[in-house]
């Protein structure tokens, strides 16, 4: 068997009661303008399902020194220490060694892990290059991690109460070793504890207001049993909060957070458009799918981004039935029967021209609900009357449910935009939600 | 004036010949499996705009010792250190006390900060929540960075050898200041050095074909004085390859950039559409503007996500007319005359009827040029002729000038969507090229 199962003989285990986790990716690339490391999302997300909180998460470049120094203060911080990357054959792949110093441990050439790689080349019918034997170099006393995606092996190292656990870059790599090698071992290494997250989505109301209302409610959970922490997260047109609870007894948790969840909603109300990760097309898709409703949208300043969002949800074709993205108001006049002479009295941003809109791709798509959207955008097409930001948002049902809005929207055009599908996706959302097909 | 604009007595400067920065990006919210920084892309830009090298980047949750103790160790490595985020009013906003913990100085109200925040709420006609009141705590010593698209103002302060610059994390509130306020003082602090860079983008060719074609021509370049780093990177549809070159002297610097541009692009040919960081978008737009020439186009299963694109570009509405989305079929055959029997016999994905629908949109819009997509972007809906991932996009113009591919892509129903997106406005921009109008 070689050194691959060889386990460190003496193994000291997590001393910690809330075992914490640190995220180090390794790579000069990651140091430029152009990439950003996302393995860590996955990362942090497998991680909390041990009930492991991520302390923090660094990107170090290809630098010995650097890497050494990092990861010693991560191991001399966390109990566990993910680093992803500098697995690879070059000279510039240095996690092997910087861990080897930070254990103040030899490398030993590895014979299994050898035969892999050697094996690897053998089957695609190439020569293996001298340089890929650096990748059977393994730290004294650790564990291989196979990796049948690629050359890279990783490495389990238990280092006193901590353990370094040494990933490749490639997510398709790093993900299945994650799943085989490393969830078992961090069951058996921390004893199975659970972090439980709850997250709800909010649309049309500012984070300082969501927060007036839910502080009072989320406050006193912090010291309740379980302890519940919350963070609030603002984004254009949208405000989530984020609830997690951790502990050994799951049952408990999803309870105690399904409460929260439930206590929110009720004193938040309407503007809550899920409970359980969906966004707005998705619930607009559920709503309509349930009902066997069906919409099109007119739109003007949003150019077909609403269209674009709601097609986003696969299987939407059941129930958007199409649009008209009427940039020119002479495709106003004529795809969407907006009369001329509205347009001329009350202009083109105007609550007559949305409603018409609305109603006239309704009309034309022959579907149970329409929209419809017109804008100014900007940078320029502002007046005092209408600034830049000015946004009206129609929504038409049958039975002459017709709801409009007239907005002012603050922040460049990409901004503007934003909050305009955002605000016609949920007055959609409203709308489908009372029971108008 | 108050402290708003005091700077320290004492400036120590930089010491090192090769100026390095660390990034900081400060927020529990980023420690999750749900957010990611990328603040730290532009700011990578901008200070390797200032010759200033990116050393390492990490994300710290909101805990005072953990902040406290990433600042420190930040501030002993590198010659600028750049923090994101926790500059809010609420008690989870720390870098202001952070930054004067490790400079060992106390904090002051700053009045002139104060003013600004309760006028911003003034004008928005809302009463300033007493907790704003914090954004005006300002460490002793440290310049404050004005924000006029938020309450929370930046900070600068010197600190001996290496200077900390707080942001706000919001990218519209971040941005705006680095260029008004944090670029200026860096270029003060440092003496001007250059890190000048260009970019080829390139669309309808894979990295390794567009890496075979330059590496011959780029190779050269890095032993070349000045030398130029070469980096390539993909993203669904597009191919881009940088280039950047470091010194004192500018003019040398863009010289030497721009002929590597012109050799790679020569090499290249067609399918280099912009070496001036313009996105196709922009260049199909600067086409139609300069030739007085419109576009419609008719979206089956990118569902209006072509003319979002298009209409991203301010003043689109110059040469964008509009467009139908057509995902239903009927739609096809009612708004965009695709004849019943073409679909009963091709079936909606296919290039006799992608082809109706870009005549169809262009006749019934009126432009010059019509495109027209219609595929199969899954998960579902796949058969063996026609798997998910096969995609028909046809442009039509004047003349009887007209293209036609069948296309099929890899991937997940976002990255086929992606994907056609970027090979529609191609083969619109190659059509535009022609002189088609």
């Amino acid at each position: 068997m070689g050194g691959r199962h060889r386990y460190p003989v003496v193994v000291a285990g997590p001393l910690t009661e809330t075992p914490t986790a640190e995220i180090l990716a390794i790579g000069s690339e990651l140091l430029t303008p152009f990439r950003i490391d996302t393995n860590s999302l996955f990362l942090t997300g497998r991680l909390n399902d041990h009930g492991i909180e991520l302390l923090g998460k660094s990107v170090v470049g290809d630098r010995p020194q650097a890497l050494v120094e990092a990861l010693r203060l991560a191991v001399g911080r966390a109990s566990v220490v993910v680093t992803t990357g500098g697995l690879g054959p070059t000279d510039d792949d240095l996690t092997r060694d910087a861990m080897a110093t930070v254990a103040g441990v030899p490398c030993h050439e590895d014979a299994t892990v050898l035969e892999a790689i050697a094996e690897r080349f053998a089957r695609r019918k190439m020569p293996m290059p001298a340089m890929n034997q650096r990748q059977a170099m393994v730290p004294d006393g650790a564990a291989v991690l196979d990796n049948p995606h690629g050359t890279a092996p990783g490495l389990w190292l238990p280092l006193g109460h901590s353990v370094i656990v040494a990933l490749p870059g490639p997510p398709r790599e790093m993900k299945p070793m994650w799943e085989t090698h490393v969830a078992p071992r961090l069951a058996v290494w921390f004893g199975m504890r659970h972090l439980r997250r709850r997250t709800l989505k909010i649309a049309g109301r500012g984070e300082s207001h969501v927060d007036e209302i839910a502080a009072p409610i989320y406050g006193p959970l912090r010291d309740g049993s379980p302890a519940i922490e919350t963070s609030i997260l603002a984004s254009p047109g949208q405000v989530e909060l984020h609830l997690s609870a951790k502990g050994a007894d799951v049952d408990a948790l999803d309870r105690a957070l399904d409460a929260a969840v439930c206590a929110l909603s009720r004193a938040i109300g309407a503007p809550v458009f899920s409970v359980d990760g969906r966004e707005l097309e998705e619930v607009v898709g559920d709503q309509l799918r349930a009902r066997g409703g069906t919409v099109a949208v007119a739109e003007s300043c949003t150019g077909g981004m609403v269209l674009g969002r709601l097609t986003n949800v696969p299987g939407s074709s059941a129930w958007v039935t199409g649009g008209v993205v009427a940039y020119d108001n002479l495709v106003k006049v004529r795809d969407l029967g907006v009369p001329e002479a509205v347009l001329a009295a009350h202009g083109a941003v105007s609550e007559l021209v949305a409603s018409a809109m609305a109603a006239g791709v309704r009309a034309r798509m022959q579907t149970d609900v329409g929209v419809g959207i017109t804008g100014i955008a900007g940078p320029t097409g502002g007046t005092d009357a209408k600034p830049v930001g000015t946004v009206v948002i129609a929504v038409d049902g049958p039975d002459t449910r017709h709801v409009v809005r007239t907005l002012r929207f603050p922040g460049d055009r990409a901004m503007v935009r934003q909050m305009s599908v955002q605000t016609a996706l949920d007055l959609l959302r409203r709308a489908c939600a009372e029971d108008c097909m």
